[in-house]
């Protein structure tokens, strides 16, 4: 059963050979790939007008100069990366940059950064996403939890169908996302070039202001670079392209670059243009539609996509999560279970433990992951800076054709990187600490992790040709509870492996049941040695494993092996489990992991 | 170091044979097995007003008449309960009595409503007095479910250690809020005889009430009649008492109808005399000992005994529960599990189900378990109903010495129980109506159990004498994944199973890679035949079971028994196991629940 519904969720198993099916055009993959930074043009804006209102109104004409910042910051990432594609076309971004470049621990402080925030962007876009539905839907707000959780098992599913299929699904609303903001700003701009949206009164370019500091335009810069968390993505997911993997792979993240520059200038400019006052309530995206359209169609059709791409934002974190787990995996810094493609060719451990974290974010934050932005900008730009200042020693130890010029454009991203990482800690220490705390700890996990597999791959390898000692013979065990057809069907396999060496063994919890039995057991089984045991603590487990202790400290002596058989019905369906008491799993796992003996199982199957 | 954390938390096991030892006396009985009763009067009589104040203060007198109609129904159950615990000494009260007298569905009805009421006593209890806490310290509020469910787990704890120990802790809080109301009513009757207190104007005894109804009256009689939940309690707990455990449990009940008596009229009684108004901020009895004591010490002594035993009422609940369970348990109509005592002598797993359960529901309501509460005490009077019924069939059909008085006094019970059932269901339906849901849902599950346990003992039952036949002899199935020592080990003990019957085999992901383990594989084990299978779909489980059914095909033709041996390496410590593919322990459950082979594990432990 649970198969079928595995089956209908997810779709019927891929062939490995259908790999190259999986791939991702441009089209697609600059849908899936690039939501996390487009949805940032619905905050990214705002964030720097959050800033500036603390001086006063008068101050939103540094929105503009901001904004030109944060563009040229824009560009030397876009080129940077573009970079980074070709000279890394397995992808693996920030973390193989750092890691071929820098070393490994740098390589770490990347993917260790970047895996947690992808964690992060799920939670922090879902969040936002579903507040942005029940805002329009207040009846609903108390369910906000809920929902986002229920947009994230959506999205986990999606992404275990595979990468084609959530690209098909999801390339719809970031289109029409874009299409709606291009409306905006078009007639936006057009509406204020004929007249027709009166200008408001709003500071010219330049107006001194009181009590502006540098300190609050770094802050204004360092909010409205969050806007650019996620240009990484594409770098991470070249392998998920069509091939010439790396071409496209630049050409969608230039294409991106364009599109995330016109949506950004164009939001800025008119926010400042129509003096929008950010406000608590109301979006400065929404207070721009309502401006321009009024309540029309094409005001909740721009709502619907935000609240829409919102959400999707989170699918960069599905597509950049699991390939990145896959090179820490394959150097053997986290569980090799992430490199494990899953029936649809996705790698889905990564996929499910990703939902999964994100879900208990969601739920340890109440839904109010909005505390978590800053965080997460942090947990981006240090890997940018990271991966840009690799690639700087990269050229400068190759030195190929024209690296003068690569170095500029990586160098100049990395100080710039820097710098804003550096804002964040000066402006935002509050909200950004817990970096400097999780960072350190991830990377002493993933270094004893590794330093574990390299032990067991030492221990498992065979070095020496030398035979091991064969063994002499067999003593076996057999637990049994009463007299019944398991306990028969056991013993009668028992003495197939070694006629003369079977022990029954019978643990009581009363004297008088245990001279019954015994009487009982001589007429049942005359040939078959019955130990019995008495328990005064109710417990099977602990004088079984002294019994077991005993008899393997003697076979052990004469090269012999223990076998302990445990005998087991096997319900017909599998709720009848929970009707039986499952000690034969733990005596199972108890001898398995404590004591070097052998445990089989000889199944019974129950035919009603 | 779990099962020191368990020792801690629990203490050391006790042995069997000190079960006597952890019986209880009446001083402690009446502690643990009445709270839930006693702490009743703390909202009891706040209920009969707040229907009553619907019409309007003047009918505030009709709480008099409502009081006593609530005594004469606490004296009929008192005294019908007492027979009960006469004529069924081993406990169980209203499912065994009901099942014994009225038949097997009347039993079950009466076991299942209150099996899913002590798990609401407990959410409801634990619930309410967490309010009664939060609304002291409001900072707190927020934290109500948190905080609630600490309460539930400190309960399951302290249940776990066993009965005696737990009865000594909450017997202090359970006296001292007996004593707290003892003082307050006390006082208050003083201060009114001598004209203290200023009598309040209140409409006198018999004062005609524009728009009362006998809807409103049953309806705040039936509201009264919740403060008599709990009381069953002792009955169905009598194999805990110290012997003779029928007379010191109908000593106890008595004392507790008296208690219960007292306290409840002295309440009634004070708020009508002082003109107390129900209201949503403070609670009935806090205003009565505002007006008696002023905010001075006593008045926050009687907030903080009250507060307290509305969360020990939820112990009634853990005293009840599991000895509910191993009735239902024994006639095998709950999981068996139910029957088995723990470390400490207690049902355990009764225990932690409770807890478990009602963890749940505080989780599901949010710490607003108030709406439960209708629910509940349906819950309660649908067993009173129909154990008093089972002993009004007994006394007929029995007819024992002074049998009529018997049979009047449990007809009068069951006859007064039937009446607030139906009352509930009039009024208050819309509140009620889910038990008529639940009910039937649960007592199919009870017989569904129940067949499954018959038909299991059917087929385990060695009814002829007949011998099985032996096994010809093993073949050995071996899954490998590589050239290591752990397979070494296991293919060493195959070998000294059966020599000429082992198989290894390994599934392959691509063509290429079978080759190269075959060579590998002639030049390592040239005497073990290897078969290579490949898969298409990444599953090693499918191919390998494909392969299990083909040769167990052949081995059964000639009465083989086929053994597939998974080499497994054990790593040092538990959380490594995490870093590790567990797909051995996924194709064991496969093989074992899905194809009639034995399955055995040879432990390869690890040293570092």
């Amino acid at each position: 059963m649970l198969s079928s519904i595995k089956r209908f969720l997810i779709g019927r198993p891929l062939k490995s050979t259908a790999l190259g099916d999986q791939k991702l055009n441009k089209t697609k993959a600059l849908a899936i790939l690039s939501s996390d930074a487009l949805s940032s043009v619905a905050y990214g804006p705002e964030q720097i007008l959050i800033v500036l209102i603390t001086v006063g109104a008068a101050a939103f004409w540094y929105s503009i100069p901001i904004a030109i910042g944060v563009l040229i910051l824009l560009m030397a990432l876009i080129l940077s990366y573009r970079q980074i594609i070709f000279a890394y076309p397995h992808g693996g971004g920030a973390y193989v940059v750092s890691k071929n470049n820098l070393g490994v621990n740098p390589g770490l402080i990347a993917g260790g950064s970047l895996l947690v925030d992808y964690i992060l962007t799920v939670a922090v876009s879902v969040s936002a996403g579903t507040d942005a539905i029940t805002s329009a839907f207040p009846s609903l707000h108390s369910y906000n939890v809920v929902i986002a959780i229920i947009f994230v098992i959506l999205l986990t599913i999606l992404n275990l169908r595979g990468v084609t299929e959530s690209a098909s699904v999801l390339a719809y609303p970031v289109y029409l996302f874009v299409l709606a903001l291009f409306i905006l700003i078009g007639v936006g701009v057009y509406k204020i070039l004929t007249g027709e949206v009166s200008p408001d009164l709003h500071a010219s370019i330049g107006t001194p202001v009181a009590g502006i500091s540098l300190f609050i335009l770094l802050r204004a810069f360092a909010s409205g670079s969050s806007a650019l968390t996620g240009v990484e993505a594409i770098s991470n997911a070249i392998p998920n392209f069509k091939n010439p993997a790396p071409n496209n792979a630049a050409k969608t993240l230039i294409a991106m670059g364009s599109l995330l520059a016109v949506l950004f200038t164009g939001i800025v400019f008119l926010a400042y243009y129509l003096s929008i006052v950010p406000s608590a309530e109301v979006t400065v995206v929404s207070q721009i539609a309502e401006e321009i359209f009024g309540r029309s169609f094409m005001y909740f059709f721009i709502q619907g996509t935000t609240a829409l791409i919102l959400i999707l934002a989170a699918n960069t974190g599905y597509s950049a999560f699991p390939l990145l787990a896959v090179n820490l995996a394959k150097d053997k810094f986290i569980p090799r279970a992430f490199t494990i493609r899953g029936d649809r060719l996705g790698y889905s451990n990564g996929i499910i433990i990703l939902g999964l974290a994100s879900i208990i974010l969601i739920i340890a934050f109440g839904g109010h992951t909005e505390n978590l932005i800053p965080l997460y900008a942090v947990g981006v730009f240090i890997p940018f800076t990271l991966s840009q200042t690799g690639m700087i020693v990269k050229w400068i130890r190759e030195k190929p054709k024209g690296w003068m010029m690569k170095l500029t454009i990586n160098s100049i991203g990395a100080l710039i990187s820097f710098i804003v990482t550096m804002i964040f800690f000066l402006t935002k220490f509050t909200q950004v600490w817990a970096v400097l705390i999780f960072l350190p700890i991830i990377i002493v996990i993933f270094h004893r992790i590794r330093k574990h597999y390299e032990a067991v791959g030492d221990q498992l390898r065979i070095t020496t040709c030398e035979p091991i000692l064969p063994i002499e013979g067999n003593i076996i065990i057999v637990p049994v509870a009463g007299i019944t057809h398991v306990v028969e069907n056991s013993l009668n396999y028992a003495k197939s492996l070694s006629a003369h060496q079977v022990i029954a063994v019978y643990v009581s919890f009363e004297r008088e049941d245990e001279k019954k039995f015994e009487e009982k057991w001589k007429k049942w089984q005359p040939d078959v040695r019955l130990v019995t045991l008495n328990s005064y603590y109710r417990s099977i487990i602990q004088p079984l494993t002294k019994f077991v202790d005993t008899v393997e400290h003697k076979a052990r002596e004469s090269n012999y092996k223990v076998t302990v058989i445990i005998p087991q019905f096997i319900p017909k369906k599998g709720w009848h489990n929970i009707l039986h008491n499952q000690s034969s799993l733990l005596i199972k796992a108890y001898l398995l992991y404590r004591r070097n003996v052998v445990v089989a199982t000889v199944p019974y199957h129950l035919k009603k």
